[in-house]
């Protein structure tokens, strides 16, 4: 009953996800294989990053992770396998997308490049490694081939450990927009514990206030709030629309937090 | 081999869907997870239910249903879990989303407020019971905890039990559209046993002849054809097109049912 | 154990693939269902096809394909399943959705036209016969129902039994687009092998240079390249772009395939 998630830029037009799952089935006919998205915008390993990174936490320890964001697939960048200290297992391009979500599971405990092609397919396209070199490999690992015996064996993978952070600037944390979800909700770099219990945000010259265990009904319709979201970091959303419309911003935008005047004389 | 099926808001960009499913996994993994839809209208909870509505029947009595289309999130509505006369199981917000389902279903034959948190997730995100709370009741529906162990029992859900239903105008039934499909189809509120085995319909200051068992291809390309449909609705489709751009009509538009002249004549 | 995928024009905004896959499940609880996709444009028999060509190699021998793209559903086109040589089995309309895929593995072993009303759902829609016909045979099937046993045999199925082939001009061959990928990759019907390793195409005026080898990487950003993809087909890409957007093609868009003048003399 072993799960293999998948995360790519594949898009859902094309039958690229279901042979990429063919291909995993065709190794380990009982896994239960789970989408965390295939809309990741195409060849942006950031994003990719993200997006992984908020994904992985849900599941079970032990859950293999096929990730494949992939722009320089078939050239020199490395195909990798890695465990991290949970248990889970991670399949992709060694092109930091896999880093921090890695991270987010409590580090690395061993990775190999993957360098047997015993455990590829037999035809490898040399610009769909999704199919016919990570899929195998996922598979291999759900039906109990161990790390080390996929490939030789590497101490450190490529790219950040972790999301960007925040930097302190006077009494501001100044932090950038990471993310913005389906609903219009932007997604901040700022964790919950970074930030007090009240804050107020600014962004695009507009003042945002927020309270930690805020709600979308916590203010009036087309009111936009501060709150911290299901990954544990601060969004901003506007009730019942799209904060990102509202305030016309995206992703790489930057954003200020601070103590809010009010929450300081009240708590003073 | 339960089956847990999952309609939400929550679109496909995000991996919330994803983490949800890990939720439920992590609770009973030997579950069969299948997605109704992830792109009812944000917070549309009204075209949630109708969505919902159309889904469920199709499963095998005893199937678990979670939805969440739930702008009232952290807030005090209530959280449910609910069983249908049929055996199915519904886990979502007390908001109106479910009744129409359950009532398709046999209806209600017990459920409860989900009060016991030791059947949710340790961390409940105020912004994702999706995850944190309806999932994992979910997964301990899935494993056997019986919908009494979940909660408080309630008598009452929130919300119309069924669709909005036509009236009687004369000689004719007075509907409106209840959903715009992917191909354009136009699905009115009228059930095929309402009205005669040919009818007119009037939408839009256009008549629009339909039979109870016509299918796309009893009228010309191009040609606007009233049918009775999968869910048992009437629809307005356009051979090889789409209807909603041919009449310039979607949700909430009203439309007339009469009994065709010629029919009429016909049969008299 | 045994896989069903699932190929439609159904689109993710409904519940119509979910009901598929309920109908399924109902006949037989433990198959593995997997997603080809449902993004084939609205009632495009071609373009589903080629879609279904593309994806059902990458899975074991003996799945279960069900394919619907279905524009004349109701009417006197007949329903089918069909075995191919490879040992797996294809279910849908007999309009030409299915032939080449089941060349593509090895070709048709038998066939049988649909006519046991005893394996549908017994309240059969006329226009859903996706979920009232097609999926309860694939139920059937994988539960161990024999094709004899779900209706007559039947020696040809319509429609063409591969996609259509390139003509030799001169020292040209000319083809054409099939399909156009979400990465915006322009995917043509010349197989790998119909080419040299080096070789030169024309599309729109524009003349493009490929090998057969080639990576997104293979040249600098911004810049077309020819190579073959995943499906054995040569495919016009741009690093880290839409090739389509660059030359402003789609799908039929005629192409012209030709040995590069420096391969050529290189090779002399």
């Amino acid at each position: 009953m072993t799960i293999v998630t998948l995360l790519t830029d594949y898009g859902a037009t094309d039958t690229y996800v279901g042979q990429v799952k063919g291909a995993v089935l065709a190794i380990s006919p009982s896994v239960t294989l789970v989408d965390l998205t295939h809309s990741v915008p195409a060849q942006n390993v950031r994003a990719g990053a993200f997006l992984l990174w908020t994904g992985v936490e849900a599941f079970p320890p032990g859950s293999i992770h096929l990730a494949v964001v992939d722009p320089g697939v078939g050239t020199a960048r490395r195909s990798i396998a890695a465990q991290c200290a949970r248990g889970d297992y991670f399949v992709g391009p060694d092109n930091g997308l896999l880093p921090a979500a890695i991270h987010r599971l409590g580090g690395l405990a061993g990775a190999v490049d993957l360098t047997r092609s015993k455990y590829w397919s037999p035809r490898l396209c040399r610009t769909f490694h999704g199919r016919d070199l990570f899929a195998p490999v996922a598979g291999h690992l759900a039906r109990g081939v161990s790390l080390r015996e996929l490939g030789e064996p590497i101490a450190d993978l490529q790219g950040p450990l972790s999301l960007p952070q925040p930097s302190q600037q006077g009494d501001s944390l100044r932090g950038e927009i990471l993310h913005v979800d389906s609903f219009g909700t932007l997604v901040t770099n700022f964790r919950g514990e970074q930030i007090g219990y009240e804050f107020a945000l600014t962004l695009r010259g507009r003042r945002i206030v927020g309270r930690r265990d805020a709600v979308f009904e916590s203010v009036a319709e087309g009111t936009l709030i501060g709150l911290v979201g299901g990954a544990g970091l601060v969004e901003i959303a506007l009730r019942n629309g799209s904060a990102a419309t509202e305030l016309g911003a995206g992703v790489g935008e930057p954003v200020l937090a601070q103590p809010p005047a009010s929450a300081h004389t009240a708590s003073s």
